[in-house]
């Protein structure tokens, strides 16, 4: 669950709230990666039940649900370290149903894919059209920036391929 | 749970049993995609319960666990027919919990992450060198060496952005 880690690094910057955090994760991480609102307070949840953080103050928000503002417990700044410092294997290549369906496809399949391929292309470059961002706040860090063009060299090289898939697929349609 | 109807796929394709069909997957789907063998057995088993194929013979293997050959139903390839016409939103742009490390990274994590880099470039460059892979059967369709296009054309950009990303840390760490 790295977005727990996500939320921790963000409280452990600046103490927050669940609402908040969001906003500060979005504009750190970028459109590329939509985090559902709904699910920073699970994180939180999870994050005081393992003594990571605390809650240091309710103000604000609605009598019902007042808003909960966080801080790191020194736990949580460990656990934030070990996290920074941590080192994993390298992920996944790229795998996705598409590609196991294309490469099971045969010739009747070929329209409908490439259909498919098309509608990627167009989401994909709405996407892309969101980068880069604007770099006009104290924040835009080196890994901002960084975060930014792992997405955007991604998204160039995946509509690269959509086109190449694309043609390759209505070529032997003809 | 994709792998299910890659299973079935194969199946479709020429009856077969647990071992060679971990075969075939690999060499349809390439070095990308590490199959472990041991998940095809309950992918069959629950492609058997839904249904969508039977087994129509054992023979050879051991007493114990004797091979046991799969085909479709015709359950099955009603469903094998959905899947390939079925389409999907665009899959989520490339994220890892790396992405997020160097987004909340302290320069006294840099070296960290460089080294962290470092290890992914490699491991990248290595999967990389196994492409293009040798087109040497008939079973080397259109669709296959889609596949192989997509994961080449990632890692590729991945080992861009990989460098981009090291570079741009280590510069800051000076």
């Amino acid at each position: 669950m790295p977005l727990k880690h996500a939320i921790l690094a963000l409280v452990d910057e600046r103490r927050g709230y669940g609402y908040e955090l969001v906003q500060r994760f979005q504009e750190r991480i970028g459109p590329g990666w939509r985090l559902n609102p709904s699910a920073v307070y699970p994180a939180l949840d999870q994050l005081e039940r393992d003594g990571l953080v605390t809650s240091v103050a309710r103000y604000g928000g609605t009598r019902r649900s007042p808003r909960v503002l966080y801080a790191p417990t020194t736990t949580g700044e460990v656990a934030l370290e070990a996290w920074l410092r941590a080192t994993d294997a390298a992920p996944e290549p790229v795998r996705s149903d598409l590609h196991l369906r294309i490469a099971f496809a045969r010739p009747q399949h070929h329209a409908a894919l490439v259909a498919q391929l098309a509608a990627h292309e167009r989401d994909r470059s709405a996407l892309l059209e969101r980068y880069p961002r604007e770099s006009d706040t104290p924040s835009a860090t080196a890994g901002r920036a960084l975060v930014d063009s792992a997405v955007a060299v991604h998204l160039r090289a995946e509509l690269a391929w959509l086109a190449l898939a694309r043609a390759t697929l209505e070529e032997r349609d003809r």
